[in-house]
């Protein structure tokens, strides 16, 4: 049975610590629901509700308030692939059959856990002892790239800029003010080479999908494909930097069974946690060639009216990364583009999108989990 | 397609702060894929991985340590039910057709995060800003008994004595002495009534299970149900006390699914977090009439030798409830017990087994989740 998305819902993203994990989470669900227009006692028969730093029982106590209450409730993490794993569970649920109509939910607030600076790994792991945070990570990746002469500091920077552009269309974005290379390139340096301005800020935000099987309503979106890859192995031998194979393989796979190629995707939402995930992330898609992807961007083909837009919500950069929400929130941004409903950053005529989210890499683990999925129609 | 379960395994349950949660999930799924004698490349083909409070990615850093990498790797948390909660999305993933063969791992390290003491509820929560920690609601409940005349002071105590007598058997159990009435009587009070030995310990500790479909090995154990309901709402004018009525429904749906009575069971692992979830669990399953469970434990029915076999494994009193893991600690158990391999604490003849989990409780809701699960031969 193939799986349509109904409907789809988010909170304003950014740092709120005032408004409770709960309530963001209501805000994404009543929006999905009602975008949804499900019957009455149409469902959901069940939810799945990605979270990664969340108290346990935070998806109770949103849908309880909401007065989803009796159905099946599992709570998901795969580090910032939570979101879209709780969707492609979902997915999966509704095209086996198991249930009718899923809710998937990503919730997370960060601003009352962390009031400044980066989330630390666990000191027990290999990179916890190092002092190896994710913006160091994904800096050792940019150095990389730089050294191979594979991308050029401008053309890193001009993802920011580009999301920016952007974001000012977004009203829910985190940051809605468009930037410039020389503030970008002229921020604080955090880690180097990656400054202030290319690392994702600390935000709470909530998003929800729901999904069913197809009902013959043309307002709902089909999926394509989803596909989760966990964790191949990596070391620095390797020729490509990490998160590039599992991306590599997870797309693959998408578009095979999606029948479908990279060229025929209108609209892409990726995980730009880092200006440099976008450009790894575009290469490893297939959407610019090796070495390809900084040029790209640096030319606005990425950015609005380009022949390859990519982050039209303006990414995990501007719109916000609240980690758990964050796929769930690429899903919403697809399926707005897919709908013709995104106002100052919709995409013409799009009619296909893709959305890849990466989770984690921890301990020579090339990622936790990458979640690649197709949306639209052929 | 039914499912089966292949093997089990776990670590020592109890204090062990040295032990890395990668490492005790190591003992586990070592333990559990030897012990399901896979053949080489037959698995598994995905994983579920339950726990509370462990890091994100402490799932990936375990499989990883094992060679268990590039499959589909998904943490699941439902509260206290998070093993379980792996172990029925592994049985449905199985009887689904979705993976052939899928690991099921549950893993919690408490006593690196709580050194001594219970762990707090939320003060974003009701319970919280009122201070209603686990032991404290627990106790409540226990008073509601005591007042209705339903349970006296002697019988709730009979719980952990009766279990503390399982538990001498069990090599891995967290608590191995042998207490008696007045010893847990005496100990010192936490939340009245509830004393010290009626209440469980900060553990650490990982179990494992694999499950596939059948494959004509003898065995392997069939699992008969497994159903998981979340959170039906609860007030204080319900005539039974939470959790009673999560049990009470998710144990009807899951003996007509197995198609079997109480009286088929030969052999329980319930949710004895406190004596008085031990009562509540054993009325509400139907092993005991509505005011019967105290005087049956009394009587040692439901201990060594008895006509009603509980928690053989010492429970979550005297095994250990480190809560991600104690799901499938109970799984384990209940195999164990089938395949007649639990030494001393085996139940005679047991053909049929079943395992009751309870996850969280909170602002209002019953449940977080309760899982049932019946396993063995009709």
């Amino acid at each position: 049975m193939s799986a349509r998305v109904y409907g789809v819902g988010t909170s304003a993203f950014g740092r709120q610590p005032e408004t409770s994990a709960a309530e963001l989470g209501w805000q994404a669900v009543i929006e999905a629901v009602t975008d949804a227009a499900l019957e009455p006692g149409g469902g959901p028969d069940a939810v799945y509700v990605g979270s990664v730093l969340g108290a346990p029982g935070v998806a109770q106590r949103t849908l309880h308030s909401l007065g989803i209450v009796g159905v099946p409730v599992i709570a998901v993490e795969n580090a910032c692939a939570s979101g879209t794993t709780a969707y492609h569970e979902a997915v999966a649920a509704v095209e086996l059959g198991r249930y009718r109509t899923v809710l998937a939910l990503g919730v997370e607030q960060l601003s009352t856990l962390y009031g400044a600076g980066a989330i630390l790994p666990e000191p027990s792991d290999p990179e916890g002892r190092a002092g190896l945070t994710q913006p160091a990570h994904y800096a050792l990746t940019a150095s990389r790239y730089l050294a191979q002469g594979r991308v050029r500091p401008e053309e890193l920077a001009a993802v920011a800029v580009k999301s920016s552009r952007y974001a000012v269309h977004n009203p829910r974005a985190q940051h809605r003010r468009e930037i410039d290379l020389d503030r970008v390139l002229g921020s604080r340096m955090i880690a180097d080479p990656l400054t202030v301005l290319q690392c994702c800020s600390i935000s709470d935000g909530a998003a929800a999908a729901v999904i069913g099987p197809d009902r013959g309503v043309d307002r709902d979106v089909p999926v394509l494909a989803s596909v989760l890859t966990s964790g191949a192995l990596w070391d620095y031998r390797d020729e490509e930097v990490p998160a590039f194979g599992s991306i590599r393989a997870t797309s693959q796979e998408a578009y095979r069974r999606a029948r479908v190629g990279i060229d025929d995707v209108d609209v892409v939402e990726l995980h730009d946690a880092f200006t440099i995930g976008e450009i790894v992330g575009m290469e490893a898609l297939g959407l610019a060639p090796r070495g390809g992807a900084g040029a790209l961007t640096a030319a606005g083909e990425t950015g609005p009216g380009g022949s390859r837009p990519v982050n039209p919500s303006g990414g995990l950069l501007a719109r916000g990364h609240p980690l758990g929400a964050t796929g769930l929130a690429q899903i919403a941004e697809i399926v707005w583009q897919l709908r013709g409903e995104a106002g100052g950053r919709q995409v013409d005529g799009a009619r296909i999108g893709l959305v890849e989210t990466m989770g984690g890499g921890v301990s020579g683990i090339d990622a936790n989990a990458c979640v690649i999925t197709l949306l639209g129609s052929r």
